[in-house]
């Protein structure tokens, strides 16, 4: 209930107005709050025209404002509430905001779900209270927001000036990050849209400001964020994401500072991937892809021109460019022939393309017209049916307006042409620079006013590059998961699937309370839903065994089956390569006899299947992360997983072909193909039988209302188009487990 | 004698002098030369105090320089000239030179070895006339240098001012990027000694500027980059290569802006490692590398504290450290205590700390003194003995001097306070902005009359911070390889062992001659040194096979032994397992008659031995790099090397110890490390093996005077102690080839 009211309150439409405030009070502002003259200074920053009144019971000034001493005193109500009171007078400041019709409110103070139980408390109340009062909430603990298309920034920290609008938006946990963000969006002639702070999250979430920017009318079930993100993908919006936390240790600094539980890294990457978010690892690269993103039409392939002024750039561009598996072919022969007539002689009209520091000397003469060699070089190449995009590495704007009237239109009307080139060219121009220095006052000025950017030098460009090409290549395949059961409330591990940290262990390490069921049930689980097991029986006597090792095929594996022995081999309960009636009957009594040795585990018998030798073994396996849901791991057996992690997770549901794709992320993936002699594996099997196993475990789960711990196969055995589960384990929360 | 005599023109005593010019002439310049325009510009920008004359038999003018016709009618020798002439008149100046006792020449030609053959031989015939006259040339096809200490700046390109001096020199290879380098330079207030375009290194090489850089007396021999490198790494100097061309198409291009091959990129990896050069791949990492190894104090560990103004910059940081290997220990009680003092009771003295927007807020208040609260956790944190560095993410300097009289005081106070603190901590600071912008031109005066440096940023500055604690780490253990036989001339394709692409498949498509030994001449040649192989006898007739099997032992494998056959199992030369007397006497008619049937082979026998199971299989194995020479590869066989290319490599020599290191960098270690229940290796038993076959190849190539082409052992069978070469491998050139 509290969850769909909040809902309410957060919807694209509501945020629209609450990002555009045109009136603004300050709650508990006067002369003495440093927050306050911080916000003030903002809004001037910002060039806010709307009327800011500060609010204080007692307060004589602040800072020049009109002061009142409630928010019911307003002439009319604000647009806004950016609330500084301290937190046990931030409820009753609600209160006050429902009586004067005011809608929207920024909460600064801190001491909520960031310092533990007690925090807790106070913040489910701040949002029950807000709820009662129709309040949209960002925060608590949050520096507030700039917004600069609607010139309103109410942001309790220093903005650098100016503050440039443009394409890309950013929604910080960090609010202290904000003044960060600005001075490198500032420096690059990044525009932004609307930045904000999260804080603690209490209402608004980080989806709910996706959902807002990708202009989403609707936000449905609990995975709001994969939603939104679909959305996103669907509508043409590519989202950045720098997700702290990747290390233990930042997992514990943002514990410290957001109050929330970082999810395990390789999860967490794997569902970006999966939701075609693009991750980056630095700030630079965050704001350098958006603009990369925001500012420049999108190449439709991945065959690059390259122009610059000097041969070294085109090295470090040809290395970064193979990093990024991005194509340099060679011109078409009447490219070549083109540039090559404004070159000197000795200068080789290759891609990549070097126009030597003639490129530059040209410049200098006016007599020439406006336009340089590296200039009639990019007026030629858009023009190549052998390029996708040209990387453009040919602008240098100086530090301040050149003093020669002459000279800098001259710069000024080159500007121009490029601009207007970029526009009419048939395939898109990226600017780069040629390394990441500020772009003056001057130069910024010259690009925004034609809409232009330049990146931040080659290393960044070149990254965002790179993240432009795999965004848009997968684009289209984002299928958010469909509502699923509500995840325990209690706080759970992160889950053992781990890109980085696989290893059988942790199963029998996982700390919370878990029912591994017996073998049989376990594999009559995944026959019963058409997924391949090895044949094979439970025996009760030797002479059983004997008669479903006849049946099944010597040579046979025996195995002692008991749901309280999950590490059978450790304890003497498997023996492999019966070839003979006799071993058969040696080996039960040998299993049967390790079973019974263990105290308290009830033995139910033992499995006898054939033996599967030759081919490959993968591991697929489903766990369930307390922050996403069930997730598929698939890898190759062995040291495969155990020695190089080398694992494709997914969050279910996925199909065959996806699954198909993760088959192709293995590193091991040479191996099925049929390396080293190998016959190769029918992988569409494989990836059938892996969906199949997904599908199992989604179902598993609903039944048991999210009661799924694990379901793995290790291994599933393929052999050509043979594909079989060897081995199968299914754990589920205690008392919902199968019997026998 | 041309090398000899061109080395003593180029040693770090004549350098000196070459890049401190007291006084330039500018051979070639008028009004009308765009380049004169740029020397005239850059040793303005400089500051440079000599004379500047123009030397131009028929110009009138020079940008009001004096002129004179020739170098012979200078008043008095420059110590300088820079040859702005065409390539047909460089010789006729190099004569006017010796004439006039003019030691140093700058060439800024094109036209010589990057245009092809013809440029080739003018290069020589340059370089001859340059050594007639007694003159160090720099170039051709190069730009020039900048001396930041001595204030010349022979540039032909625009530099930006202003010029800073300080630690870190800069060889480039493409002259144009020196503007670009300046750039970033002067934005990180980073201080440069000298800058160099190296152009085609006719005479003066990049290592001999390394030389003179790191201030040695001595060049020796052929190696010589590996030399500088080694008194470098002693010296305390270190080294950082930005080495382009890692990329096919960066060597490409590579080669058509410099007409130096490239060298295979993985080989140069491994080189620049083993003699702990650091590698970067952007020019900001470059810079970024340089300044935090040329302004900081080194840590003596990787312990870090870390102090900043924002949980996000902690959680960036945090994850970057992680990235990096670096630790971030716990504050000790007595740190946290102290620190806490300074912070608002809801703010955690954690490491990584984040003061809070409180401690930005505190500085604003001049009542508190200059301190903000992060400069006291400063104080505190220096004394932590659980650390062994700070990096401290707290000054934030503005973009001009603040106008209020009193808050540009306290601040200067404040980095005043800080330089000395840093200069006195017991444990090294290292400074580091929350992004890569520039330093404005007020923060950059505050810094550089302090000797302090800030990096560039998180992402840079944590990158930076890596290589130089793996630089620390690495020094001490670099050995430059002693004299070995000049590599042939003419041009070879990279070697086939490469860490990215390595496959059997290489050695048969190597375009070189080559000619295969016999194998039991290459088993012979190992066994003699010492290198354990596995016992066996050359069989001529099926008793023969069957007696030598008896001898070593069944089962046996047999191989049929021919010099002309290297792929034996895949025309069925090969037989396995052969567990009974029968069977190895079919074995051996059916491999004989399997090597009689490929034309033009001559068979030498069949080798029979013992069959090796269990345990692993390694692969080592000695090429010759056309640029470093013999070089060891390790790694383990089949998938590893084949899907994985889980290569180690060095330069040789290298002694057990190394070895055993290179064994550490593979990733498939923990299976000789007995991963999934295989018998651990001895691995110094394993190292010492292979350090024995490196000294063969040593051996072998220097009695062959280079013409040693590869060695390989592939299997290296390794059970526990057990350590036996199955398969011996030697090529050499035509002609050096061992008879059977």
């Amino acid at each position: 209930m509290t969850d769909r009211a909040a809902r309410e309150l957060v919807t694209p439409q509501r945020l629209r107005e609450f990002f555009a405030p045109r009136s603004i009070a300050l709650v508990g502002a006067s002369d003495n709050s440093g927050w306050a003259r911080f916000i003030v200074a903002s809004c001037a920053t910002a060039g806010f025209a709307g009327p800011l009144t500060a609010v204080h019971p007692r307060a004589k000034g602040a800072f020049g404002l009109p002061v009142v001493p409630s928010l019911r005193d307003l002439p009319e109500p604000a647009d806004l509430a950016f609330i500084l009171a301290p937190p046990q007078a931030v409820e009753g400041v609600l209160d006050d905001m429902g009586a004067a019709g005011i809608a929207n409110a920024v909460v600064l103070a801190s001491g909520y779900r960031e310092v533990g139980e007690e925090g807790r408390v106070r913040q489910d109340a701040l949002l029950d209270r807000a709820i009662a009062n129709g309040v949209t909430v960002l925060g608590p603990n949050c520096l507030g927001f700039v917004n600069a298309h609607s010139r309103s920034a109410p942001y309790a920290l220093m903005l650098p000036p100016p503050l440039i609008a443009g394409p890309v938006g950013v929604a910080l946990q960090s609010g202290a990050l904000a003044s960060v963000v600005l001075a490198f969006a500032k420096a690059h002639a990044i525009g932004l849209s609307v930045l904000t702070s999260m804080g603690n999250e209490a209402m608004m979430k980080t989806a709910d400001v996706l959902a807002y920017l990708v202009a989403d009318e609707e936000i449905g079930d609990p995975a709001r964020f994969a939603r939104a993100a679909e959305r996103a993908d669907r509508a043409g919006k590519p989202i950045v994401a720098l997700k702290a936390g990747s290390s233990q240790a930042g997992q514990q600094a943002a514990l410290a500072h957001t109050g929330s539980v970082a999810g395990d890294d390789a999860v967490v990457g794997a569902v970006l991937r999966q939701l075609n978010v693009i991750r980056v690892t630095s700030l630079e690269e965050l704001l350098t892809t958006g603009a990369a993103l925001g500012y420049n039409r999108w190449p439709r392939g991945r065959r690059m021109g390259v122009l610059t002024l000097s041969g070294g750039s085109c090295d470090i561009i040809a290395d970064a460019a193979a990093a990024q598996g991005v194509a340099i072919p060679d011109f078409s022969a009447e490219t070549e022939a083109a540039i090559g007539a404004h070159l000197p002689p000795f200068a080789a009209a290759h891609n990549p393309l070097d126009v030597t520091a003639f490129g530059t000397l040209a410049n200098l003469s006016a007599r020439k017209g406006p336009l340089t060699a590296v200039d009639h070089a990019l007026d030629i190449a858009v023009q190549d049916p052998n390029l996708d995009f040209v990387l453009f590495s040919g602008v240098v704007l100086p530090e301040a307006r050149p003093p020669d009237e002459e000279v800098a239109r001259t710069l000024e009307t080159r500007v121009d042409w490029l601009a207007r080139r970029m526009g009419s060219a048939p395939i898109p121009v990226i600017p780069v620079g040629s390394t990441c220095v500020n772009v003056s006052d001057y130069g910024r000025e010259l690009l925004t006013r034609r809409g232009l950017n330049i990146l931040g030098g080659l290393d960044l460009g070149m990254r965002a590059l790179g993240h432009t090409l795999r965004w848009l290549e997968n684009r289209g395949g984002v299928r958010a998961a469909p509502a699923r059961p509500a995840p325990p409330s209690r706080a759970w591990p992160a889950g053992p699937w781990s890109e980085a940290s696989w290893s059988e262990a942790s199963w029998s390490e996982a700390p919370w309370s878990e029912a591994p069921w017996s073998e049989m049930g376990a594999r009559r689980l995944l026959a019963e839903a058409g997924v391949p097991v090895v044949p094979g029986g439970l025996a009760g006597s030797a002479d059983e065994a004997v008669e479903i090792a006849r049946k099944v095929g010597l040579p046979a594996a025996l195995k002692v089956c008991s749901a309280q022995i999950t590490h059978k081999s450790d304890i003497g309960g498997v023996v492999l390569a019966l070839g003979s009636e006799a071993e058969v009957r040696a080996g039960y009594e040998k299993v049967r006899a390790a079973g019974l040795a263990v105290p308290e585990a009830s033995v139910d018998g033992v499995l006898v299947t054939p033996m599967r030798t030759g081919g490959a073994e993968l591991l697929a396996g489903v766990t369930v992360d307390p922050a996403f849901g069930p997730m598929l791991a698939v890898g190759l057996g062995g040291i495969w997983v155990e020695v190089l992690n080398d694992t494709s997770l997914r969050l279910l549901p996925v199909d065959a072909a996806e699954v198909r794709r993760m088959l192709g992320e293995l590193r091991g993936l040479p191996l099925l193909l049929g390396a080293r002699g190998a016959r190769p594996a029918n992988l569409d099997a494989v990836a059938e039988a892996i969906a199949g196993l997904g599908e199992v475990a989604l179902s598993l789960n609903s039944a048991l209302d999210g009661a799924l711990r694990a379901l793995e196969v290790n291994p599933l055995w393929v052999n050509g188009d043979q594909v079989e589960a060897l081995d199968v384990l299914v754990v589920t929360e205690p008392g919902t487990e199968q019997a026998q």
